[in-house]
């Protein structure tokens, strides 16, 4: 693959509204071609939806799904989830519903804590940290390597606890992100999730 | 109706484990006779709910509501609601999920904020007071029912907040205490609302 300048880099982010990374990629993909990049980015749902994300979703609808361990037992498990969007045309509409179904099993089947990374309170973050910390010193780690482990493992932690980049359960290779960021493309609005509940009988 | 003796509300309440106003009415129903004032109780759901109050919940269903507000709009209010009692066996009948559901209804309908009177927590009690006693002085009332009259208006708040206290939207004579504790009457199990949570789009 070509190697691309920091230049168009920098270009194709400024049109695309994309990060770094996803716009090195598509340049590389497309040989050092903009407008091909471009298009690349937009096929991959990340110009459009980059663009779109600020944008104010006061629009949406509750979706909620009950998890039942046999048919002969009522169900144990069961997932509330508000996902807003920025009119109620697309509201009404069966894809953006289908997302929100889809996003309550995601919460049923791999328990999130919380929706964005944003939402994990720092507390929390210093005490994960902590343990990394103390876990590598125990095992004899250098100095100068445990910063870049302890980084990694809070890096894993956000990514098995936050709905947003945990791995889509359907298509693990994508993240729920990237699966919002496609419909964001797809039906041209913002699209976030705003909060969510998951109860289960059996947690004390 | 007849008076009753202090000691037979005692008796009554130590035979039935219920509470004193209702030992009271009951035996004033009942003319003094404690048997029939027991049944009367019985009948009412309220003695052996109040025996079996204490026994822990470790079964139970999770309940979901969704409201529509007309055909063509996809759900703008959703509940889910986690309904605890002490075996499987009652936890797979149908009369303990139409309660769940039931419950669930009261939720969206009423938009409690607590399950019970012990969740609201103090600083909102403090703030409530502080508001009713700022205007009830500012309403020139006397000293001496001032007290009174805030404590009757904390009262009011708690029965519009708690769900176990709200008027049931079915039947606004019972609370949904009361329905919650004829279903334990009847199914002769300990039954606890664990925890609630409603989402409304409106919300801001």
């Amino acid at each position: 693959m070509a190697a691309v300048s920091t230049e168009l880099i920098r270009k194709l982010r400024e049109i695309s509204g994309a990060g770094m990374m996803d716009c090195k990629h598509a340049l590389e993909e497309a040989g050092g071609d903009i407008d091909k990049a471009f298009t690349i980015l937009r096929e991959k749902g990340i110009a459009k939806a980059a663009k779109r994300a600020g944008r104010s979703t006061g629009q949406g609808v509750v979706e909620a799904y009950l998890h039942r361990l046999s048919d002969d037992f009522p169900p144990q498990v069961g997932v509330l989830i508000e996902v807003n969007c920025e009119t109620d045309f697309v509201a009404k509409g069966e894809d953006f519903r289908k997302l929100a179904k889809e996003l309550a099993l995601q919460v049923a089947a791999t328990s999130p804590r919380w929706v964005s990374r944003d939402d994990v309170p720092d507390d929390v973050l210093v005490e994960e940290r902590n343990v990394y910390e103390a876990k590598a010193e125990q095992d004899g780690k250098p100095k100068q390597v445990i910063t870049k482990i302890v980084e990694g493992q809070v890096e894993n932690f956000i990514k098995e606890t936050c709905l947003i980049e945990q791995p889509y359960w359907r298509d693990p290779k994508r993240t729920v992100g990237a699966l919002i960021a496609e419909h964001i493309s797809k039906l041209q609005e913002n699209i976030t999730v705003r909060r969510f509940a998951r109860f289960n009988i059996r947690e004390s």
